[in-house]
């Protein structure tokens, strides 16, 4: 399979054929691959210029990173001169070898096409290897700043980390689906959910695919779905948005919450072999560590986690102090950077979890640490109707607005259990950002519509 | 990398390791694969039972297909009388060489399990070949319905699509990208767009990632997203849904839309790859032709497709009829089931729509005829700031609610343009099925916000 066009002009006519195609264009990676002396042609963003008193270095960015072209002939140094970083050209000169340059060669004697008209000065610039401009400047100018080399290595990590997680799935016979973000009652959690006008009537938008991920074992047994999840989240902090990207999984037929562990630990290794795969001058460029994904996840009890880090017996919930001391026993313990905690109580999870089986204070579910902060929640969940009826008894929960999902078990369920990973806060973690507005393209949140 | 888990039982507790594991489960597929006389153990559902006097057989559908069990002894017979269709089972017994078994194999002398209670028997009899109830039945019980191999298969069309549509884009280093479905305009048509609650302010559903995706070209050259896109479509249609799956592309350093069409057809060539590689068997369960991707899809310019119709030439659209005549010959006249319709006029495009050069009242933009119904809008964009003042301009659009976008251009942006391709109309045309509400998990509509 060819790239379809690897060249630009501007202001052409549809093209009858190859015969009027300009000089196929040469990725910023491949020019040290191209002979010295043959005629090459780059096309990108102006990155940078250096004018010198005899030379001007230009820097071109394009999708695959920097190359450098020298300019030493006044009437393009002059043309350069009024074409400002950012504005839009094609470069075509010869190739040179040259230690010094990105990759290892350079173009000379260039001829510089404008593609567009000279660009405006961005907010920041974008050349300086930091990011000089605070979290609100990006932010509020996200279409131009994310095209800081960090900026765009942060989302390509979260580009091939969902790469990764589909690939693992698939390999493990996982159906794709696509549920709805709009739905006629917000059962789930209750709280902190987006109303919408629906012709007139209240609907919701979905803060989880979980009650179709759950009916859809009962069709393809495997089931995931990357996509938006919306919570309305009405607290002002560095952890979460009103929609992120949400990796959800559910499988059928497993004994207990391990086996879904074991298929959280697959999806994990795919996210880091992804960005291996496909993102690996990301993760340099950001000078990300690669997590080790052990064969198996360390595991610990939420009674016995407690206790660990001397907390009462009593307590519901791990604190973020708790977690993070967590996280250090495993890595000294077990040279992990994870580890899954099972056995929250009850108590704290929702109507449709599994009990843990002989003691039912504790449940069937868990969370995964991932370096001192919770990355995934996840567990068996019930599937026997008699249990559901109980269930929604307990909890206060009208059975007719769960119809469409309850009838799901009364045709009959497998055992089943799930997970769901948020991407941003993934990143957000590997990368180590403050705030997981960094890594997110267009962050949504309480004050925060735009852009 | 190995599934996690193939086996099952209930209520067991945490396992300690691999000595307590049940028999390894092996899938229906599978079966025949076993050496006859050896045990093994099917899991999944019951799908049907045929009582006959002296045996009893029963078939039972798992992910991969189905399987036949004999049933002689009369304690599995009466135990099976009280396990109605649906109920989810664990089966062990000795693999048996029967060549009308589906498969070539069936188990024999079997212990059933059952994994949870007797099913409510389904709204429609899911063994039966066709399936036997209405519309409106199959999409009140959704849940259940989709059990039907049709309907499972229509899905697994779309799940293998999407991955198809993925693999061709990732191989032409397409990024991913995540962009938001709460907007604060409502600018790129205006009409037939949801509202929300957004903390206290209004909001609007995405209608498209349109202006996102452009946005991102200035990032990362070349992006696509697969996710959910909204329409208040206020018209009761068997073409229109409220919410579905927009397959989105977009792609800087073209020369015109003619580059747009060239990965529109790597993207469709990708999908039907996927289908072939990964949905083989639904594709022949629903008697599928999949179509030949010719390796540059024909093109006819609108002018022309007009008066090959003969219609009036001042016409400003294709109506169903037209598009129904222009495919049959494409058919005829290329042997192709799909054929790219180029020019259509300005007037009836978005503003951010590039205009033919040369002559502007047609634009460089496409439709994609598909077997007679239009799938995929596409064409170049305008990328100078200046084309889209005067763009803004004539549509009477208010620049300053753009202001987030429009920033992307005013910085330098790339000859580029796109296309979006609606996942059910791809897998309804495929299908033939006469309403897309046939091909979608869970539809959305002006009436249907549940289950």
């Amino acid at each position: 399979m060819q790239p379809p066009s690897s060249t630009a002009t501007t202001g052409s006519s549809p093209s009858d054929g190859p015969t009027d195609m300009p000089p196929a264009r040469v990725l910023a990676r491949d020019l040290a691959s191209v002979r010295p002396g043959e005629r090459a042609t780059l096309a990108g963003w102006i990155h940078r210029r250096r004018v010198l008193a005899s030379v001007t270095f230009l820097v071109l960015r394009d999708r695959s990173g920097l190359a450098q072209v020298v300019v030493k002939d006044r009437e393009t140094v002059e043309q350069l001169a009024a074409l400002p970083e950012e504005t839009v050209v094609e470069v075509t000169g010869a190739v040179s070898a040259n230690e010094a340059a990105p990759g290892g060669a350079e173009l000379v004697e260039p001829r510089v096409v404008a593609l567009t008209e000279p660009a405006v000065a961005p907010p920041a610039e974008l050349w300086r290897p930091t990011f000089g401009a605070g979290l609100p400047t990006h932010l509020d100018h996200a279409a131009v700043t994310l095209r800081h080399p960090r900026h765009r290595a942060a989302w390509q990590l979260a580009g091939a980390s969902m790469r990764g997680f589909r690939a693992a799935l698939g390999a493990l016979e996982f159906t794709e689906i696509a549920t709805p973000k709009l739905v006629g009652t917000a059962t789930e959690s209750g709280a902190n959910v987006f109303t919408v006008d629906y012709f007139g009537r209240t609907a919701f938008l979905a803060q989880s695919p979980q009650l179709y991920k759950q009916m859809l074992v009962g069709v393809f047994e495997r089931v995931f779905e990357v996509g938006p999840v919306f919570r309305a989240e009405p607290h002002d902090t560095v952890r979460h948005l009103a929609q992120y990207t949400s990796l959800d999984a559910e499988v059928g037929f497993v004994r207990d919450h391990r086996d879904v562990l074991a298929v959280l630990r697959e999806a994990i290794a795919g996210m880091v072999e992804g960005i291996r795969e496909h993102a690996a001058d990301a993760a340099a460029l950001l000078g990300v560590e690669l997590p080790r994904v052990p064969e198996q996840f360390p595991v610990i009890h939420f009674s016995e986690a407690l206790a660990k880090v001397g907390a009462d017996p009593e307590e519901p919930d791990l604190s973020p102090a708790h977690e993070r001391a967590l996280s250090e026993w495993a890595k000294a313990a077990y040279d992990s950077d994870f580890l899954a905690v099972e056995g929250y109580p009850m108590g704290k999870r929702p109507f449709y979890t599994h009990p843990q089986p002989g003691d039912e204070r504790w449940s069937n579910s868990f969370d995964l640490l991932f370096r001192g902060l919770e990355l995934t929640t996840g567990g068996q969940r019930l599937h026997r109707p008699s249990d559901y009826a109980v269930a929604l008894e307990r909890t206060g929960t009208d059975p007719s607005v769960l119809a469409g999902y309850l009838e799901a078990f009364a045709h009959g369920m497998p055992p089943h259990g799930g997970f769901a990973i948020g991407l941003e806060r993934w990143v957000g973690r590997l990368t180590g950002a403050e705030n997981i507005r960094e890594v997110t393209l267009f962050p949504r949140d309480l004050h925060r519509l735009e852009p």
